[in-house]
């Protein structure tokens, strides 16, 4: 991967001229025909020639934004162009404002918490990490004076670069590794400096809702690839790739969200395959690797890479301290740089206090038998929510691994009416709609198991599905 | 303030298949002579309509990237047309990839480091901290399992409340107030909401250079404000307003970074109403308020403003415990709906044990204590400083407060010069020059004298003085 992502961002000048004074009109500055400023003016606050404000000034007349009086200047219309308009103007633009409904959902207190994807309080090592911090404090007395570099910890990213070859033959220096403040904050940064807008990226279907929102954001288009029990389909993979040129496949293969579906190992390395060919950068988003029921699953992308087009991101916190909130991010030079910068401009570096209390925790005994119980206790979450749902009729595919199930429901049962009165009821799911890039799987819905205790998980279930049946 | 800021990025469609085109183009997809994409193929793949393509072939075709064989369809010119390059083409969009040198100056480990505003950890109360986190933790026994909310912890957000309204008379209520990691997540989040490419935004001369490094990087245009120790020139604002129509003036108004001054009582007023005007927004940054020596400054920008113009940048975590990274923004609606939206894709809030840790010690009477005996040392440490240069000719204006010295040095002593020769004797300051939005002031630097102890301060600027000396 020679050429930096992100570098080719270069408008011609007379464009952004032309938006800038798009933007001034949209704002409301002028009304109709209040004279504009000239060009002799507007080149000189800008600093460019007056060609090229001349050249932007043509298009706005062509657009019907402006028209000219002849000889003494450049004047608003008193319409905006009927052209425009017709051409469903700002169609891929509205998406800017959209808001983060998953969030929305999630910030709803409920007593049946099935839509968050997180582990039950309860279920953590809160106790033996409280004592453990204390002696973190006697380790780096001087730790809440200190701020963190902006790549992250020298020593967390030799104990994780150590962690990744041992456990998971993964090869990444210390300096192949960013620390970043949860992955949401990495695939951010990522997409910041991958994606513009009318860039196509891939997302698996259905898919975590938040980096669709951060990619509709940035003006993206959302090409979706389905996922099964059987990973991907490699030729509709390629065509895709071929067709739509994307920046990027932003993907979750292993106890996939919110289906629990692994991609095969044999498919992972053609993948990296058709990545190389068609100059799409892979970004492997990790975090369920550990969270697996019988078998551990087949390596991540990125130990079968050798080219640099896989960027790993691995986030554990989760499993041990969501509220630490560290993840790392692997990848080659020279993307490392760009992300580096993104990451200095975004917060200067994750607080060295969580990546303090992280270190040494992560990599110790103590923390592979809390993830060996952690594994039981959600596999028994899951039996009971398997339970409690066999008599439904609704379907879903057991996952291997994960938090959720992903559930289907009779079609003559509507999922939003299901959803609404949930929620009067005090019980919260997620929206198969919400995870699909095309907005459909109307049918679908995610129940995460991680979260409620086993109690109200079983009362929870039972409410809701007496709930379905009432509609 | 009625229209949200951010609202209106909208481009036209066909300006958007344009610049998706020529991003490809840039990216090498296609060689000279290449045939490329259909009218018809486009359109489907980008879901628009034809015309609008066949717009953007259009420009394309005038710009010279593209060629026409009549009926056979579009292909790809050999050279990039000349026109575009007279253009200066990208003059305002390589800025797109400047790195943050102040980030990196300050990456070098030296012995005497006068380039970082922080304070000496030695100054910190450490001890008292540490004993003090084990407490949060059997306050908060399962703080380490929870996520916090994106806007930030609710009992955080009511104490900094109360705090702002007796300490500063501001009147926030907790749901005006949003948790960052840090004033610059602060300030790269507003700026992402309100700033886009050409858009003008005034920034103070000299200023905070990571924040312009921010908004280059969106592509706005900086516009500088002169600061001098009477403050502001108001007819000087007023005209860049009037001329530039700026969407926010970005200012850290008190103890001004680098030079330390202060914006005088009568002017905030004034300037609230100019800014109301023009519709600009301020974002006052206000990490230095409580570091004053004789006096405490005046009210901040936002104790004045009543149409909610001002947002306001508060970084305490800095004078306790910097390793946490805690900051509140403070606006009103519905800007602050935006905020937590950006917030909410970025990086789904601020870790809650940061703000566990932060709530009740800050507004604790140990803080009192501990703010009172800072001052008293950073003076000293000021004091020091200043004695040291005082046989050297360099010219300063001692400053009410803050971290640093704003230093002019004699014209014949090249400051890049002696920056060279200071970093190769383990001696660290920031030249000026990265500080001017315009690239000058190359005779002035910025010392910090709140990172070094007393011997190393004083040693540090001997050895600095005697530097300038030989050269």
């Amino acid at each position: 991967m020679k050429k930096a992502a992100g570098a080719e961002q270069s408008h011609p000048l007379f464009r952004q001229v032309y938006q800038y004074m798009h933007n001034r009109m949209e704002r409301g500055e002028w009304k109709a025909h209040d004279k504009l400023p000239s060009i002799r003016l507007l080149a000189e606050e800008l600093k460019v020639h007056r060609l090229t404000v001349f050249k932007a000034y043509r298009e706005l007349t062509e657009d019907g934004r402006v028209y000219v009086k002849d000889k003494s200047g450049y004047y608003m219309s008193p319409v905006s162009s009927p052209k425009e308009s017709a051409e469903g103007d700002g169609a891929a633009m509205s998406s800017y404002m959209l808001a983060n409904p998953m969030s929305d959902i999630q910030r709803m207190p409920v007593s049946y918490q099935f839509s968050q994807a997180l582990i039950d309080p309860g279920l953590l090592p809160n106790l033996f990490l409280s004592d453990y911090v204390k002696k973190v404090f006697d380790l780096y007395p001087k730790v809440m004076g200190t701020y963190s570099s902006v790549q992250g910890d020298e020593e967390l990213r030799e104990t994780l670069s150590r962690h990744f070859r041992e456990q998971h033959r993964l090869h990444l220096s210390p300096r192949e590794l960013l620390i970043t403040s949860g992955a949401q904050q990495a695939i951010n940064l990522i997409a910041g400096i991958v994606l513009g807008p009318l860039d196509a990226v891939l997302v698996e279907r259905p898919t975590y809702s938040v980096a669709m929102d951060i990619f509709r954001r940035l003006g993206a288009r959302l090409v979706p690839v389905e996922i099964t029990p059987e990973g991907y389909d490699l030729q509709q993979v390629e065509e895709l790739m071929r067709r739509h040129r994307p920046r990027m496949f932003y993907m979750n293969p292993t106890h996939h969200n919110p289906t629990g579906f692994t991609v095969p190992a044999q498919q992972r390395k053609l993948l990296i395959e058709l990545a190389e060919r068609y100059r799409c950068l892979l970004v492997e988003d990790d975090p369920f690797r550990d969270m697996y029921f019988a078998e551990p699953p087949p390596p991540p992308f990125f130990a079968y890479d050798t080219e640099g087009w896989v960027i790993y991101i691995s986030s554990f916190s989760k499993y041990v301290a969501p509220g630490l909130r560290i993840c790392a991010v692997g990848c080659r030079y020279p993307f490392m740089e760009q992300l580096i910068t993104a990451k200095s401009l975004a917060d200067n570096g994750t607080p060295i206090l969580n990546q303090k209390i992280f270190l040494h925790y992560y990599t110790s005994p103590r923390l592979q038998q809390h993830l060996g119980k952690l594994r039981i206790a959600l596999q028994v979450h899951k039996e009971i929510m398997e339970e409690e749902l066999a008599a439904t009729g609704w379907e879903w595919t057991p996952p291997q691994g994960g938090l959720n199930l992903w559930v289907k429901l009779p079609e003559q049962v509507s999922v939003s009416a299901l959803f609404v009165r949930a929620m009067e009821q005090s019980i919260s799911f997620v929206p198969g709609e919400i995870l699909d890039p095309v907005g459909e799987m109307k049918s679908w819905l995610r129940l995460s198991y991680s979260f409620a205790g086993e109690g109200v998980l079983r009362e929870g279930i039972r409410r809701l599905a007496a709930l379905a049946r009432e509609l």
